[in-house]
């Protein structure tokens, strides 16, 4: 899923696979949730969570918070792989609709761009929970990201 | 803030703070994002967090998703206050903007209702951040919260 | 794009096609903005809006209610494809990004079913702005559909 | 509610209760809605709309595409009078709740900023049905407006 670097153009920018496992390896959250980042592409990006107390809310279920997160850094990590090397990539705003009670072995969401921007990004972001071989839609997430250029501290 | 239990009333149903607490007790994701239940009261739910690397993004700020838990944690619970005993609360969807990266002393998120219904009940959050004794709006959270009766281990 | 009505199964309820344009034509702004219903499918329905000054916001393109109208509609029909006889539907929520401005020889929005649950769907329109032979994608709308069953004066 | 111009002032940027109601005159739409624009002050705008078959869905109540766009446009225009002289204003994204049937003798969108900002603005709109004197809260709508500068036919 990683496209080949062209060696005729070695400065068309950063590698999209390499910049957002170096980003997703700085999201602390990430880290403490447990979640793992999955498949990268150009404009899409995979990341998963295995259900456990740590993350449940208080039926046992994956918190809506949680499953937020990991739909809220699919989306973003998707939106980056199409930003301008240098900028950072920040939310300014996303709308889940919880569908089904998160539980199962895995939670995977995937995450596409739906329209890019210079400015603004629109993205979605599917979660799907994973249980006996089976995948079962339980969130859906829109996300407005905006690519940050030229302020400190903030790259990808 | 919490309403004396009237002796005469004994089955008037669960006192809505503790109710609150015993809930909130049971939400891992909280004790693992570190967060604390604040102020409870009827329609209206606090719960902060302390920024730090564990609930980080990869600029260092809070992460949207663990804004977003908070806020969705208090806004849910700010719901549940005003539900029938026995009824458990779930998210059915949220939307949040971000308007300022979550940084300071203190992340807090102040949940309360808008619309008590039946089934539905809106609620808001605004989350704020806490610097110097100063307060800064850094999200607003908007949710439809489902009140749950008679389905298995959904009680609160 | 009809299914045809099974004759051994009179009694499985209206013909979802039958059952939208006797809806569509009940609603006064839809007349009111030129708007015109396009294919009707199990979960899927079009809603078609010329643009005009009449449905303009102050810098000529087609206004974002206007675009919000036609989507929700939609969103709304295609819920309804698949909810029970008898049952009304109404939009408990929706959430809209404007991506470029709506403008052209014909606006287009089209709805479909993500979910369909007992009281909750939910649905999604993509919103199309055509020129030239060209379609663009201008809107996205996520909304939640409830359906509504014995509350007087509410069938569809 | 108007503030009066300062007479040794006369670059200080346009007036913004002149500037909205300029704007508000070229929007079609809410002309053929019947919408009127009602007190507008810095970061704050009314606009009123009464219940007629023409604006309804398909059970009788104001249609929610009607109820949007004159919250919307409450909105943007709440936070056109927070930016700079010869900015236009373009809405990105709303969320709108709806809480129960827009029905009654008027329809009432108060728009309010919540945060402004260079590039982007939130703000909200309630929404109140009138009735024999009483106000009910029928709709909440959260919308992130862009303030669009140097776009050739994008200005108020």
């Amino acid at each position: 899923m990683r496209a080949s670097p062209d060696p005729e153009a070695p400065h068309a920018g950063p590698d999209p696979e390499a910049r957002v496992r170096a980003s997703f390896a700085k999201q602390g959250l990430m880290r403490t949730l447990g979640a793992t980042l999955g498949d990268v592409a150009s404009g899409a990006v995979e990341i998963a969570l295995r259900p456990n107390p740590a993350v449940s809310q208080q039926h046992g279920f994956v918190h809506a918070g949680a499953v937020s997160a990991i739909a809220d850094s699919a989306a973003g990590y998707a939106a980056l792989t199409l930003m301008p090397p240098g900028a950072g990539v920040l939310t300014a705003e996303f709308k889940i609709n919880l569908l089904a009670p998160a539980a199962g072995e895995r939670i995977l969401a995937r995450g596409r761009v739906v329209k890019s921007g210079r400015t603004l990004t629109l993205a979605q972001a599917e979660v799907f929970a994973e249980s006996g071989g089976r995948e079962k839609l339980v969130a859906l997430l829109t996300a407005t990201l905006m690519a940050v250029q030229g302020r400190d501290g903030i790259g990808d």
